[in-house]
């Protein structure tokens, strides 16, 4: 994946540490850093199991150069409805775009306190919100990171997967499983009579309804014929 | 939206924070706390903007308590090959039934250690994994709630949509901007005499490649009108 993800002036060590860890959870390994403080860089170089993206990660004095090298670059921001002099477009859509880009991408994050500047926008192609809600429209760094890149790289097409077919039970131990049932029921004075048709047809359907596996009819049959011993002996 | 956040034994109060920011961020009000960690539930109480979140949160003893209101229960994992005793779908396809589950729905964190126990797990109706890469799949808490809340609640038409139209500049203006460039060009000396027909239509695909919209063509007009008043002057 050709995301560099460029973090604009960071302030806590604790949020470029979880945008690393993020970064390693999703496999984009190209971290840069414009104008951060100091202390935030050097902190963060203790975040949990993202060592590798923390060590290589490149420091810039200005945002023009770090993302000199990048064919499109993408800003983020939390401002839904404030007048923006660029086009601005939802993270399912932009996600999309970045997803299919040929060259290499920049995804900027601005500080923490302040988002991308005006300037630091005029760098940017378009730009990109997570559609959070109004009232609450800002996102802690490393988590905005975190969803971003999930958004990126996740599958469109595993969405539509079908779960892994389960081997279902066959109607014949279904049938075995109901007639069991209906042995347990009257054994135990739950029906006072020999089941009647409509009686069966009640039982045959709810253990229908169970949609049981194989294994879970295997259980099912045990458990009933312990049961059925029990009653009778 | 009918998601509840189950905590199960959360240690850090900055990730209970975090949750509960990502929890606003996405409209989700409900926090449950299953035997949470005292001192990680009292400083949480000072998360940035999550007041609300964190003071209707519910602590529960057990794990069954804290369910037991909810229609669907679902574990969250980052063991993708572990052998589970669970259907394991991706959260592509899981947030998908989330958001279409008619009831209440549980969704489950474990510690930030541990993760979830194995009887934790046997409260579930199948569990849940971010894709995250094979080498480091454990997420920082906060950001996996973040990334499943998004995917939960994010629009998949969205994806799909056209960005918003922008009012494309119409051919003649974009004609009147091409006579404007050569007049320039032949001014300026880069063209030695008058334009001729194969360098024109150089000259006006440039200008067509460059897909302006109405707006931008009219200040490249400005802006080479300018330049023309110079060149003759």
């Amino acid at each position: 994946m050709n995301v560099r993800v460029v973090l604009v002036a960071p302030r806590n060590p604790l949020n470029i540490g979880a945008a690393a860890r993020a970064m390693s959870n999703f496999g984009v390994s190209e971290l840069r850093l414009v104008n951060p403080y100091e202390v935030a860089f050097r902190e963060a170089k203790s975040a949990v199991k993202a060592h590798a993206v923390l060590a290589s990660a490149r420091e810039f004095a200005t945002l023009g150069e770090a993302v000199a090298d990048c064919a499109l670059v993408v800003g983020t921001t939390s401002k839904g409805h404030r007048a923006l002099e660029h086009p601005l477009r939802r993270l399912e859509m932009g996600g999309r775009l970045i997803a299919k880009s040929k060259g290499p991408v920049a995804l900027l994050f601005g500080s923490e306190k302040f988002g991308l500047s005006n300037e630091d926008m005029s760098y940017c192609h378009w730009l990109m919100r997570i559609p959070t809600r109004d009232e609450h429209g800002s996102m802690n760094l490393g988590q905005a990171v975190a969803v971003c890149l999930y958004e990126i790289l996740r599958n469109p097409a595993a969405a539509r997967a079908k779960p892994e077919p389960k081997r279902a039970a066959k109607a014949a131990d279904l049938e075995r499983l109901t007639e069991l049932l209906e042995e347990v029921l009257e054994k135990s004075g739950y029906v006072h009579a020999r089941v009647e048709g409509s009686t069966r047809m009640k039982i045959r359907r709810l253990i229908r309804r169970m949609d049981l596996n194989a294994h879970d009819a295997e259980v099912w049959m045990g458990m009933l014929r312990q049961v059925l011993w029990k009653l009778v002996s």
